[in-house]
């Protein structure tokens, strides 16, 4: 990045519906970018704006595999594999005042689904609807079948944000991999930066399905739907690439793993923060795990998608004055304030 | 509870070695209390005391079965198979200034084990000792293969809390499962109120395995531990029984599930949350469900037990003015004051 | 074992109801015997037979836990923590001229049940009772929604056996684990022998849930059960014990793993049989690794217990002329087949 | 298919060294033939040839994610999204004198992987070459530590057969998924047919991994690998798809499941089998669920790679008079018969 500002100039990316993508890789770029430069984008929701009354359950107004676009790709120069993609969310808010979420057949984690087959019916197809409201920062629950309502705390994220897949893979962008994809972690907020493996020239990042909240393990299988308008730092460490993604924001150290069963996704979690930390602060491996086992967090992000999400995160007040990547987070973070004041 | 200041007189429960219990099920109790007692009681490490220095590894100084030692049990007057037992953790307070943790050969998340079987060799055994400063309020982590030394938050817990289980079974105490046992949560800090399913008459409660501090999931297999000193007042609910051993604390109620895969103890905990939440709010399942998928957390617990256990998390304030337990934790926790005060 | 023909005389064990147990540990022997006898035992079927027709629904008819009632245990005279308990069945005959198999409300592979908690309801409830002729080597199908019957062949084996388990532990009876219990593997036919751990002295010898035939996986949750006649030889070899049952027959070794998710069932059963393979011919690790991946069986024995199990299984013909346990299987085969036809 | 024979005419697809694929999805068919058409195709084994004596470990001579060729795709002329792509195998002969086997490094069942992330440095890569003499059909296993050798019998197979995915998606050869590719069940022999959900139009057949043979689960990750003459005929089945592939041999139905964990795996193919049990014979669900449970069988077939694999199988004797698919597969292994005999 080379302005006094920290950042590379400010694009803009606001697809047409038929610019959106399913999937993560297979597509050209829609857009190049400088690494630094800030880009400003909108994200459809999972359902493409189909769902927006009760009424409109997803499995009748949507269409496999026509589900949970994303924007994308942009291709970042100079991205080359081996490196790393930095992707700083300056901001995330709803498009719209109001947002969705549903249960829908064999989708979930307390149902039977395509892979933990049973001979059961589906649970019943039940959409609802929030209310947001961005300036009093909540979004409205109201139950379906009792008069019960109250309000959620807005906490806006993306559930969906990756790069190309390696080995020529093409992956539909709900499933959570070694790319990113929909990992459908609520540390996707803003004031966070995403680092992800770069697999093909350019990176060609994509990023999706905004939720306007999400609990952990987004249980029934969908957040708060909503429509974003997102802006986001772009920028590449080179010669150095993670085996999964991994996040930071001004109080962890996050690492992600995707697959099943959720021990699995677990291990890549545990096994990637532990590697980071002992590189971080010159530990033997033993050593790092021991203080990972100590001073680390554990939560679900998804257990509903293609393949679960585990985040690790370690607070960065055990690292002292070590700082990751450089300080990148701290660059890019303070860029995007820069950038967010004089809009 | 009858006396005015909300329990029933205290107790002292300090075993000697040779009264330590390794199991949940096959004991007398060593104390029978009545419903509001206050009892305090001192606990051993999970390594008997064994381990004091780095040469003391665990497989030469400790003998199996002969592991995770817990104070009990302490039989309930009236406590009959389908109510529930109340224990409310006043305070939980390290009796040393030091404690300990290890690896330990196959046993851990990162490591193969007799469940996980592989055909690599163990890990190293490697013991690591905390200094503990209850007065700082921190424990001290001190790598063995370089020089950091970096002071962790002391956050003092027990990883072993259960009652006797159903259908006769006595269980190694290193098992957490629907009688509680070793679930390893750092949820269960003083401040929290615990319900157990009564299966014996008495209900037979133990405690053990204090930990300094623990990070969610227990990735290495041991957290800080240390030997205990532990007030808390038990009560009964009548006539009701949860599935899996609840908990509430100002903030949350949190349920738990013990099982493998970990998506299953995911699963447990989540759809006991669910209907918790719709009992306290009288929402139907489903309504129940996208609530809980919105406003809910789900921390690891442990990922390295002979069951993992994972914990669903719902914050009280979505709960308006409904009580769990017609307040049983508020009206403990208030004990627990009084009897701090007057101690 | 002393006499000419191979075994030391026989015993007779024929339960009455209130003599049926069910757990595995917690029971004092009814029976003591030397190493070398037969014994020739009755067992009731896991329903203790109250499931006798179609409106006799398993959750009216049966009382938790009294259900899968085994018979025994039987001490065996100098059997020691550390040494392998041998069994050999020379014959398992129906002692009936029906069966049953049954759906149980959220048990079974292929429903939610508690442990893969979902939101779903219970499937159906359904009995169906199987005519066996012992005669013709069936037992005929009834479909119950239809018209449809057909024959299957009769295959009688015993879902449950196992010893005492090891650290003081009782387990219920429908646990299959290190002990044995309930592995539910069709293998466990006449002419099997099985190598049980022992755990405390006498072993404990329990025997029961008899089934008339049962498909790989027992997918529904229940075979075709019913009480059973049955003739077995039980010897010591004594200094050695395995980690988990392990199973012989004339053309197979078999190692079996109890553990979920059912990939750990699968690892330990490989993990055992590639060193038994190794121990008996002589190979390293890896190389026993290689023989086994190319040679092996791997059929799943039950995927709805609270543990599944898997097994594995090496051709005896890539033995060469080494026996497992100095030819212990064929002694006890051919000692069998003596008693047998002196009967 | 309209010749006398039932098969209309043979084609051969030889693929250069550069025609070679690596995924599934995302190439033009090298060939395009009509239904009913016999096709001679070669493969070469899943190190492209490239391991060939015991200093050529893996891991230096192949380079991901060049790994586990396949030769294809070959279009069916007429196949669409939602019909059924049917493949019977007439012939699968070795090609060459030799296979090898490996350990690989983090890849296998008994050991950790980048899934089942651990702390543990790989195991020992190993190299096992196989003298294959197809005229006494054995392949020779020679242990790399000890002078043991012995003779296994020859049962060539095909790891690896498979269409195009759904949703677009483009998935690495390594990978078993609904679409097929490597699921590694040594039921995949001579003899056998194949029945694939069509995804994209033509099918987009391809095929290779031979295994000279391989054991159920392929523990150490690889099978008795070389390259193969392979004869196939394709034909179509309209309007009709499964969910995952379906099998077919003389005396058995077999379905398959390919997930994680190993249990979801067991799952999809049992629920799959009741279906077409259920179908086949005019049952319920709940009775084909009875008949499945109590007859069927269920080897594991790969627990190595990105997903597991389980089948289930059906003895064609409860059939009586149904036949699946009309008689595809008798029709298919006859025309087999006439082809060969006039070759």
């Amino acid at each position: 990045m080379t302005s006094d500002d920290g950042f590379r100039g400010a694009v803009s990316l606001r697809p047409t519906p038929e610019q959106l993508a399913y999937s993560f890789g297979g597509h050209e770029p829609l857009l190049t970018v400088e690494p630094g430069t800030v880009v400003e984008l909108s994200t459809e929701d999972c359902f493409g704006g189909a769902v927006r009354a009760h009424e409109d359950l997803p499995s009748r107004v949507c269409t496999f595999p026509y589900l949970n676009p994303v924007t994308g790709p942009v291709a970042v120069t100079g991205a080359e594999p081996g490196d790393t993609l930095a992707v700083h969310f300056a901001d995330i808010s709803p498009a719209r005042d109001w947002g969705v979420s549903s249960t829908f057949p064999h989708f979930g984690a307390l149902t039977a689904t395509h892979a933990t087959a049973m001979l059961h019916e589906p649970l019943e197809e039940r959409v609802w609807v929030y209310e947001i409201d961005s300036a009093a920062g909540t979004c409205r629950f109201r139950a379906r079948r009792s008069g019960l309502e109250l309000d959620l705390p807005l906490d806006p994220m993306h559930g969906t944000v990756g790069v190309a897949p390696a080995a020529g893979e093409t992956l539909m962008s709900i499933t959570p991999a070694a790319h990113g994809g929909n990992m459908d972690t609520p540390e996707m907020r803003a004031g966070t930066t995403a680092y992800f493996p770069v697999n093909v020239p350019g990176a060609l990042l994509s990023v999706g399905d905004g939720h306007a909240r999400q609990g952990e393990g987004e249980v029934c299988g969908t957040a708060v739907e909503t429509a974003m308008n997102t802006v986001l730092i772009v920028d590449l460490i080179k010669g150095r690439t993670p085996a999964a993604p991994r996040l930071e924001n001004d109080g962890f150290l996050i690492t992600t793993g995707h697959a099943r069963p959720l021990e699995d996704a677990f291990r890549i979690s545990q096994h990637d923060l532990v590697g980071w930390t002992a590189s971080l602060l010159g530990l033997d491996q033993l050593d790092a795990y021991q203080l990972v086992s100590q001073a680390g967090l554990a939560p679900a992000a998804n257990v509903c998608d293609t393949n679960y999400t585990m985040v690790a995160k370690l607070p960065k007040a055990v690292l002292g004055s070590a700082k990751a990547y450089d300080g990148m987070h701290e660059r890019l973070r303070d860029a995007a304030a820069r950038y967010l004041a004089a809009r």
